[in-house]
């Protein structure tokens, strides 16, 4: 069987000369749209309205704008490069405030082009270092598929939840770079996709990006997870991570954590895919991680159909927090880390820093 | 604490003397309207677009359809009485062919009213039968709520699953039932609801039902059962059947099955409330139970609007099978049982027989 190209998917988001290509998620499933960015407003307004979204994305978008904006205001000399590297790091970094990778990458390419003795030498070096954050997050994703491809020899279908492929990120994604590192080594691979309530992530782009691959996947409803299970539907669960503790309690989308005991109960893996930057040893345990409300009317309307009487009182946490003893193995940039993961993880991060 | 006023509450089917007032649940949460049925069109049209939904409410609607139809017709002697009343039976028998309690309620009626000798006094005996088939089931729906309730005497946060409360029965429904009965019995009680996609009968009808009686609800998304448990919000889950095997395996909405399994791991009883009626010892356990597939576009739009791509490969289950071995114990009309269930539902059903 051969395999699925990678190199033929359109990216999230892609440099391509003069201006950035993305993918504009906000039409998804509806409509497949390529938008160019050609101005810094373009820019912004993308990352604003969530056109591109998921923070690797996020930060390769902004970090490609700071060399739109450089193109853009044409500086003359270098303190006015400087000047415009500042302004373009101060408008693009705030384009969303809860995004920390976005000033990550905006300053770092500010850092980098700051070595340049010319406006020129300066605009080059700005775009060398955007294209090495998006090679970076490119070569983290898939190592992280290589890493959990080994590990899920001879498994094939898979259950995942959320979105956390190549829209999320510059690359192929976390859990779903598992996915698409089986089809590009041409091993069988059939994903089971819960829709995410009640943003519908799984339903409207992991459902859209697997298919647009060629990969076959199935959309069912979150709470099917145990009967799926319970039918032999799935042989492991996938999910990605917003950040994981020192002892590896895992905060990821709500459900996350439902799908976990599922598959604890019916005796099948429970995997977690994020790279290193994901781990946040500074938490001890999940108990520390506090969990956010998102507004009530995500669940009691849908795009302004009522889906709820209107002011209903509604618990809509973002995320939840899934015990590290309910996770089988975490697939990662430097491998796949195994239980106990209160030894695993921090052993794993020292060995990078070394 | 003075109790909720049962009687005051608008049930979903009513006689109102020489009509039938339903609420018209198409229209909810949006809209709370009453519509009469004063002709069998009316009745056929409410039962056949959902107006009137949940097995034992289609049940209390067609067999007062029969009398509406009698009203209508006026027969003029004996013989064009029974005539009226085969077709009656037939016409609204067939208004909505998978519902069991339709056909049921409507031959019910008309046996019962072949023993009048006018057609005035067939009238009158189809009505009293009418009238006790509600009767009866509201009299299922307290004592399942007054079992439900003395069971769980000091728990106050429920979490419940689709809508089983009197938007779905004649009386005050089954797991809602012992909502119903600890509110009116002046007992706390706070009620966490769970949304049941696809269809969203959490969402549009528990919450609005609650709401409307001025019960504490809160609404979150079927995928956050594990995160509520986790966070002390849930003292005991009640859900309703659809069906439930002679060893205590019980099919319902798609979820309750991952609702069981989640209350297991954070060690919360689980609770299933239904008449006795809803138990089919013909089957032996649930291995017997075919699982019912639904069509594919409730999950990929949402009143017309797209929810994933269009033609997306779904799976739509629309209920699952939760093994006996996680349910705590069963509130019934015949009071509390208890495991193992392969001995207290045969032994309750033989009960009952004699």
């Amino acid at each position: 069987m051969s395999g699925l190209d990678l190199g033929a998917l359109t990216p999230s988001v892609a440099w391509a000369g003069d201006r950035i290509e993305i993918i504009d998620q906000t039409r998804l499933p509806d409509e497949f749209t390529i938008v160019e960015l050609a101005s810094v407003d373009a820019v912004v307004d993308a990352i604003y309205r969530l056109a591109v979204r998921g923070a690797p994305a996020i930060g390769a978008c902004g970090a490609l704008g700071i060399v739109i904006g450089l193109d853009e205001s044409r500086p003359r000399d270098l303190p006015a490069a400087h000047v415009a590297l500042d302004a373009l790091v101060e408008l693009i970094g705030s384009a969303r405030p809860t995004a920390v990778n976005l000033p990550w990458a905006v300053e770092r390419v500010r850092d980098a082009a700051l070595g340049g003795d010319t406006p020129g030498g300066l605009r080059g070096l700005a775009l060398d270092e955007a294209l090495e954050i998006i090679a970076e997050d490119k070569d983290a994703c898939t190592r992280i598929g290589e890493a959990g491809r080994a590990e899920l020899a001879g498994m094939t279908n898979i259950m995942t939840h959320c979105n956390t492929g190549r829209l999320a990120t510059a690359g192929w994604g976390t859990a779903l770079g598992v996915i698409y590192a089986k089809a590009a080594a041409g091993e069988p691979v059939r994903v089971l996709a819960s829709e995410t309530r009640p943003l519908l992530q799984g339903a409207r782009l992991t459902v859209w990006e697997l298919e647009d691959a060629g990969i076959d996947v199935t959309l069912m409803p979150d709470s099917a997870d145990a009967a799926a299970m319970a039918a032999g539907k799935v042989d492991a669960v996938i999910v990605g991570a917003d950040r994981i503790a020192a002892n590896g309690d895992t905060a990821n989308k709500i459900g996350t954590f439902s799908h976990a005991v599922n598959a604890r109960y019916a005796g099948i893996p429970f995997y977690v895919a994020a790279p290193l930057s994901t781990f946040d040893t500074a938490i001890a345990s999940g108990d520390d991680i506090a969990i956010e409300l998102r507004p009530d009317d995500e669940l009691t309307t849908w795009r302004g159909t009522p889906t709820a009487p209107a002011g209903a009182s509604v618990w809509n946490p973002a995320f939840d927090v899934t015990p590290a003893g309910l996770i089988t193995a975490m697939f990662t940039d430097v491998g796949v880390l195994y239980p106990p993961f209160d030894v695993s993880i921090p052993s794993a991060i020292e060995r990078v820093a070394r």
